[in-house]
């Protein structure tokens, strides 16, 4: 499971942490999970975030893939819950649309447009952790626009 | 979500517990996930059982449901480990094979099977609460089997 943490309070948000969350390869999905949620915990109480933004999940064609990824959906959505989060849900296209301006576009431009929006000195290669980046700088810009539409009250 | 403790040290086993776990009605995902953590942490606080015994979950015709069992199956499997519990997993195949003696039995019999094995003064008409209480019975007879294995080397 990928992870990352953004700064809202500086222009562009600035990437605090990002990676990816180790399980035990050969544990069980039990323990699998508890990895999981440790990691959530820990990142919460280290970075104290407001906002916790999850993709929302659809069909997936591998059907015991989208039931494990949905088993890790429900353990942090009990960690955000729990700690007090705002919890935001956005779909694979609302991402997509939210960071390259089109709701079709792939893997290599989402990832593109992450390090040029956050104005980032290296790539980020690994899938999981853009998407993870791509969503919370979705968020970073409702939570923009949510304050301009405020502020024009 | 149906729940229920068994009694394994009494033969038959005494059933403790049973009921479904109460969810906002209205609420969020998250709000319900966590009703569901709390009452599990709580059920396992009150009685500290030494096993979580939960259905295998496979496809569902409708996928919306399938992710929502699925989400709070992650959080039953990280309350479960984090307390230390010996967890199993068993597919409705299974529970009703060793509830009725038949893998195709239907809801009726298995709920008869129940009232019967259990000794119960009232029948069980939930099907959650049912189900739960079919699933600690065929990890019952399972612990049951495998003391009897022992024992007998």
């Amino acid at each position: 499971m990928g992870y990352a943490l953004l700064d809202l309070t500086t222009d562009p948000p600035q990437l605090l942490d990002h990676g990816l969350v180790a399980t035990p390869r050969f544990g069980s999905a039990a323990e699998k999970l508890v990895a999981i949620a440790d990691a959530i915990d820990g990142l919460i109480a280290t970075h104290s975030p407001a906002y916790l933004a999850l993709e929302r999940l659809y069909f997936n064609k591998n059907v015991k893939t989208a039931m494990a990824v949905a088993e890790a959906r429900g353990v942090a959505l009990v960690c955000g819950a729990r700690a007090g989060l705002v919890i935001a849900e956005y779909t694979p296209q609302e991402v997509k649309q939210s960071v390259t301006g089109s709701g079709g576009a792939d893997k290599r431009a989402v990832q593109r447009m992450i390090v040029h929006l956050l104005e980032l000195a290296e790539p980020i290669t690994q899938d999981n952790v853009a998407d993870a980046i791509a969503i919370a700088l979705t968020h970073a810009q409702r939570v923009k626009f949510a304050d301009a539409v405020a502020s024009a009250k």
